[in-house]
């Protein structure tokens, strides 16, 4: 029953993990301790490369089931949905002559009270986009969201 | 010169406005003092309203100057790329059917070190995005930068 | 395990269903009659109205559980790519002068034989696109799928 | 005249065709004979490879006039049409990580009653997207129609 | 045959008349005197009023047979790929707090020497984008073609 | 203030200059003198390549300052933005099988009568568009005007 809404806000967690580190952003949000949590980072021109570090580090750090693929396919449109922010209505870098440099933040878990929503996943990015020189780039951010 | 890049991060700042409020966000980033900065809130299926009240909100505080439209045109591309975050990748909220409730942070000043890089704006948006019924929704997040 | 795979063709039915009506669909795909189905008709400019007929219907037919945001999500993603097809890259309808004239199928139900992968859902729309004048229009088509 | 609609259904016949082959369509719609048609397959991470094969078949197979640019002009419209479906919204392929198996087919005929709406050409490409890993991927479908 | 290639700008032709008017245009490219030509105004926020005028004013003045649908089709692809320039990646005018105040040139004729590649249609938009307010503004263009 | 709005067409000067040369622009529009231009060619699959070559004009020719990161950000803005003109609404070259070649023109100045509207920029492609095959090609052009 969503009568009731109490739900913790996972994402803005994800967020503060990605800018300052989960040391951190747990400090400032506690109650979030029992989520799952994997940090990286990667720079490049090549958004496939960009994808794939996400999905490499959530299941080598098993934050998803790489055997099972619907936490693939929920994974992917997260990272998905993140790059959108980062790329902001073009989702291409290297094709528009722009290279990234980012952090980025998986968390799993339950963000709702009702045990029937389940686990959702959330991803951010944070870093730099630009031209592909030293200091001709300036701060990008992306979240995305899924049910898992 | 660039050869040494310098480089506030005065975009993490507004989102950390944006996510915990300006107290906690200066807090956190103490160096970022001198940065302009206008917070409000707004929800909508209206992208149009969205958009305006950020506009009204900036003008209204001088963070920008709203008699010369470099400045509007400066912040009205940052909050689009903004939007583009929030809406990750379709450029519509009521349109297809979502609503959201934003709160957003307007950041402007000098985030290089080399006074020829001139002012810089950034747009946080951080809130919720879903079916227009309490609760049938999840966070959303958008982060653009220009130089105005 | 997903070493072998073996995946039932649910689009392809959802698909047929849109095109033909469920008793034909089942005709040709007979092992298919666990999938729950329903289907509906949508006429209009207005993207929110064909959005919202499908989430009606299907929430009527108990096709997704109502009270759940977790399948209210799911499918909400689901109807917006059978609706990128349909739109073919732009997604807007009467904002660009077009109307549609759809019927459309949405179908839940276990693709994969492994039971880990869970329940998905696919959602086809078929019909016309094209001026607001009777005849002024072509077919048009879009599927999507999701894990729910 | 365009004041009584009689139009065949030739997108649902490509469809059918991209979904069940060609003789089954004509089994279900056997007054769409008069109809050229053309089918192939195309497995690629690289949207221009899908592009080009279904220019070459077309070409190939005399289904499109491979001398006249307004019939390679069609043609390549419409295939970017039914791409936009397959991707939905994204029209990218290996840059955003994902891999595409795909038959498809291409119909060129009368559609209309009056013989002034000419010729139109139909794609539909139906197969699986998703990441390159035999299983981890589900259905996609795309159909575009363009004036030839 | 296209293996000696003999094309008639018409498109530069169309850009001209939507910049200078048909008289300095035709000055500049008198061998494009064949070409029909419309010329029009439209100011809105509304970008399914821009679509209507092109369409009602090439009509009315017989560039496009309104009884034709395959010409409507024709015509409306390339108005849209003209508002495409004109938006910029973003199909929106009003949605996005936009508004544009635009004259238009429509151009019908035989651009190709082959008489093969029969007719085709451009759409040039040029005038201005901007806040709803007088002044805040700067200008925008877009260019469309397509075989009719 | 912008009271009384006049303002310099520099963007339609910039086209002028892309499509007849900057002198036939300047004989048209001379009270655009004080305008610095620089003009280009530039044919190819890779809209990197089309990117970098309107920059390294615009550097070399001393239109922007490559020391300063907010006129690379400037440039790098209106170039994309011209660049969705040309590629109407799919910012893609190579991907989707096509081929550019266009001349375009760089253009910098004041164009609003108001000195603290400051300095703008706008950048012109003009060309065709096609398959990479001779005249299998029509018109294609692009706007895109920024603050500098």
């Amino acid at each position: 029953m969503s009568s009731e809404i109490h739900q913790k806000a996972f994402g803005k967690y994800a967020t503060l993990v990605a800018l300052m580190g989960q040391e951190t952003a747990l400090g400032l949000m506690p109650e979030h301790e029992a989520f799952k949590v994997v940090t990286g980072k990667v720079g490049s021109m090549d958004l496939k490369k960009v994808i794939s570090s996400v999905e490499t580090a959530a299941k080598r750090n098993e934050v998803i089931n790489a055997d099972i693929y619907r936490e693939t396919h929920a994974l992917y449109h997260t990272i998905i949905e993140a790059a959108e922010g980062v790329t902001r209505g073009k989702l291409s870098v290297g094709e528009v002559m722009r290279t990234v440099g980012l952090s980025f933040a998986v968390v799993r878990g339950f963000p709702y009270e009702d045990p029937n929503e389940g686990e959702w996943i959330a991803v951010c990015f944070y870093g730099t986009i630009g031209a592909p020189i030293k200091g001709k780039e300036h701060e990008t951010l992306g979240l995305g969201i899924n049910h898992i």
